[in-house]
């Protein structure tokens, strides 16, 4: 839990993914050689701030992205959302800006949404929900269990995984972006035909807290039915719970596989939150415990 | 009309074409032998559900869609669409689940919709309307004539085309997805510079029953023009009637095309139906046959 | 400034960009012999109506859309708008169809919008604002300075550049389609890591006229953050006025950039206009310098 809470206390808003994806480099250097397989490791600004990370002989690609939402500072104290944040008047935001380290509240609402700071702040400034951490014995709550989950359960699975690429991505809370590129690089270097998606998804009347990770059917965008066929039928075997999601609306990276140039099936596989995109995003410890259970188990067999 | 009848009865909603696929695969491999020039097939797991002929050397080709719209069982009897479907309450929708065949009906609106079968369905069930073919010496009418007539049309083409691709796309009622994989492969094997979008487009105050194969100028997006002038040159020389669109709205797989990283000029050439989008589609047979001499035509002159 | 008034006088609604393309190669291959470093020319047919010229051994590439908003025909007098244009009744267009010279008005507004030819024009015709240019000591005024001003601006920049590319796209306007073939074959050609657009911006509560040229933090998408730090550190030291924009909505051809399977740095820098996308669209002479002077000094040092 240490690494995790680490993980939740860095600032990573869409387009300025820098600092977390130096802080997972660091991370993968140190304990890569302890996991079963040592991965070729892609990195650095001809990346821009994603991370690749290859095993062995790659079928499957696990993406997952590294930003935030937030927000951004315009004229005059006005906030402008990047991603989609809940805009709550009140809440406490986080960033810094050439005048130093900045701790403000949000005013107003969605249509019209300012911060409190009497200095005023940079143009352009990222700001962030403050963190705070909270676990029980059932469930974990804090900002940015989306996708902080995704990349944990990433970086989980690293420590076993014999074939397989593991990517982190960015932008992918506003509009993605990178994903094109980082599949370009995939195609070219060791091709994959399947990708899976280390996202967190929404509790909703259909999917429910410690009934297992969602597979997810559909969001926006479908899958084709013979993947997650074939993909239900090894998660029945796993033993491992999960929930079958259907939505109208939502996406993920999953998206731009799906309109990539290559023929990549994928599928969102991934823990549900509620209070999604607050500060108190909550997610089932079972769930996410369920959610590493699965990635093992399908990255093996797929 | 036999084989447009089985055609029709075939149930292929966005993501799940792996029957109507094999099914016309089925049939080119029994026909080509009889066709004019034989054409390359590539057509497998490593391209989805997607088929591809190639004929004699390509300078052009031709898409047609093989999805159609429909809905996707969510929870508690809702219904999610895939693609535009008209919701009609009562109207019948058919399918098939883990516990067998679904008959029902659609009860509600497009802002919530549902289903009535006592028994439930499985999560993320595709259902579509009951198939109902009516011909007379006018009009064809039925469930799916976007674009199972586009596929109609392709197909007969294939019989006396010495040289072009004929290109069987997926999802193209969902936002699309396969074309940019289709047209990497495609521009890599043996490329080309001009496409035909094989579709049905819709009556409107300027195209109207009976007046010929459509040429569309533009839909939501925009051909370039100087391709629309050589092909309407061209159409004019065909004797074949035609009519000119001009759309704010709708999309095709033109889009994709559009948007692709080649340089590709396409335009949307099919017959016009009214009552789109519902189990009630209706073409005119004169437009329909309009549509098989002007891609005759098209694809040898262009 | 007569090359400027020519240029404002071609016709170029998104699409029909044929006319303006061979008029700047023409200018290219008269004044490139004068130019500090001759470029590679790429143009002709199998890059459509686009424009391609590498200098030396480029890093970075500077795109200005050749295309201008504007208005289609459809049926019984309608108009349909190609990107978006302001729609104010009595507005007067010009364009040409089979039957001759156009001279019309706009009737209506954006909902149901006519013009006012007794004789007709046929089908999908382009119109466009009838071109009416004035300058002052401080402003220019017109239409279409979106982006003629940003053809000018890369045009400008030619005659001094060593190393990059400067390329006119098509299509901006409506919603884009050629950046992701040229941004294929520059990387294919000779790849580059940064972009620059060349193109005009919005005067708003924080962007004002007078004050420099347009460094855009966001519009509707995000650069990467330190990108824009980079850049914005040059501009300190270039000495040259320049303001921060920061916006949630707009887009430019970056978007395609931001999205294409190549990762490439990318910055708006452009001078702001106020009445945009009007025949009345007004820009400060000062800040137009500044973005020339921005640009030279930008593409040395980046």
């Amino acid at each position: 839990m240490k690494f995790l809470s680490e993980l939740l206390f860095k600032h990573s808003v869409s387009g300025d993914e820098t600092e977390i994806a130096h802080f997972i480099f660091d991370y993968v250097r140190k304990q890569s050689s302890i996991w079963k397989v040592p991965p070729e490791i892609y990195f650095g600004e001809e990346y821009h701030d994603c991370l690749m990370l290859k095993f062995g002989v790659p079928r499957t690609a696990v993406f997952a992205h590294l930003d935030t939402i937030g927000f951004m500072t315009r004229y005059e104290n006005q906030l402008v959302a990047v991603g989609g944040p809940e805009v709550i008047e009140g809440t406490r935001l986080v960033g810094r800006d050439s005048k130093g380290d900045i701790l403000c509240r949000i005013i107003g609402d969605e249509q019209a949404c300012f911060h409190d700071l009497p200095r005023g702040i940079d143009r352009g400034t990222r700001l962030s929900f403050e963190q705070n951490i909270r676990v029980d014995e059932e469930y974990i709550q804090a900002a940015y269990l989306d996708n902080r989950l995704g990349i944990y359960n990433a970086l989980k699975l690293c420590e076993t995984l014999e074939n397989g690429w593991v990517v982190f991505s960015t932008y992918e809370e506003h509009g993605g972006g990178s994903m094109p590129a980082l599949l370009n690089f995939i195609q070219t270097n060791s091709p994959i035909r399947q990708a899976l998606i280390s996202d967190i998804t929404w509790i909703t009347e259909g999917v429910e807290h410690h009934k297992g990770v969602v597979i997810s059917i559909r969001d926006k965008y479908i899958p084709r039915k013979k993947f997650i066929n074939k993909l239900v039928s090894f998660a029945e075997k796993s033993g491992v719970p999960f929930q079958l999601e259907v939505e109208a609306y939502g996406g993920s990276d999953g998206r731009e596989v799906q309109f990539s140039s290559h023929f990549i099936d994928w599928c969102f596989v991934g823990a549900a939150e509620d209070q999604v995109h607050t500060p108190d995003e909550k997610v089932s410890l079972f769930d996410l415990d369920c959610m590493l259970r699965m990635y093992s188990f399908l990255m093996e067999k797929l």
